[in-house]
């Protein structure tokens, strides 16, 4: 069966990756999915959306006690935290939503979750501190105190999770197709660049 | 002063990236920078062309006998060793070149030499070994038996080089405006995007 072509965004906290991937969809007239994806793991796991913003992107250590005290299994303790229970239930959306139709996706880890499933257009989007912490600030409404702290704290909790869940090193160029600062190159000209890549790979398909 | 525009390009080995280095210089008009450079360190430090090929992407620890051993001074024992030499014949030359007009320049960390010099695009290709395995033997010729080991240890080497000399992580995707995967893309695309990039960051200034 022909694989869909799809985009994956990974991207750092704060570097208009999902502006960029609903703008792309846009150009592509192709559907954008961040929260609403949120939406479907909310419904699906009961879990409210609120709580799986915050946790979506956590790692638990599977230690004895890491494992214990985040579990939380109707049938007792099965070595699952919750962490993993909202991955699973996530990983089944997004795998359908990656095979059903040309779309973007952004972060959750969806470039991994589909490199089997869908054609995918691999990208990652990051930026300096001072970009992001003036974003964060500016675009997000955040009150933040510390921007830069927040940042690096982001940062990290995503690598974490990314390396937990994939195995792979988030933000390391050769996992990605492309690359790309939206810092230094601005939100339309990365906007052009992935929407460009796309239309080549569908060209290459009929060609 | 006004800083030149011009294009770094760091690349694995076998990823094309000269080849695309020498058809993005092709379709701006501008020189490409890459043995030519190899030549005027050669002239001026007096090693041969073929030594500073080989050496000039080794590391070597500056422990006593690392040092100690390869250094070669005139003066004695000065705690530098000939990569260093290298190094700073080669850092003069390339803060020239990169000063003075447009251009492309493929590898030696030109992006960190230039961070200051000049108005960069810093450019990152790589591509899977497999690509990179049938591009040594089929274009570059290469006769090793064993292709993948040779990527490797080509990896390892400029990795370690380039952490040495500039601090920075090499294939992290945050060090580059732009990271591509020349094996998926194709060639051509990767000419296409860094074209354009450097195109809008012209435009970007005459706005």
């Amino acid at each position: 069966m022909k694989k869909q072509k799809i985009i994956t965004i990974s991207r750092q906290f704060g570097s208009a990756g999902r502006t960029i991937g609903k703008k792309v969809a846009e150009k592509l007239a192709i559907p954008c999915y961040d929260d609403e994806i949120l939406q479907k793991v909310a419904a699906e796991s009961g879990f409210h959306p609120d709580f799986l913003k915050d946790q979506g992107e956590y790692y638990v250590s599977h230690t004895f006690f890491g494992g214990a005290l985040a579990g939380r299994n109707v049938n007792g303790y099965n070595g699952y935290s919750i962490q993993d229970e909202i991955w699973i239930v996530q990983s089944k959306i997004i795998q359908e939503l990656g095979a059903k139709e040309p779309c973007v996706i952004v972060g959750r880890c969806a470039d991994y979750l589909l490199r089997d499933v869908a054609d995918c257009l691999k990208v990652f989007i990051h930026a300096d501190m001072d970009f992001r912490a003036k974003r964060i600030v500016e675009v997000y409404g955040e009150r933040n105190e510390k921007p830069l702290k927040r940042l690096a704290d982001k940062d990290k909790r995503r690598k974490k999770f990314y390396k937990y869940y994939t195995g792979l090193e988030w933000g390391d160029a050769k996992n990605y197709d492309v690359a790309l600062d939206s810092g230094r190159l601005g939100i339309d000209a990365c906007v052009d660049v992935i929407v460009n890549l796309y239309r080549m790979k569908e060209q290459r398909e009929t060609d």
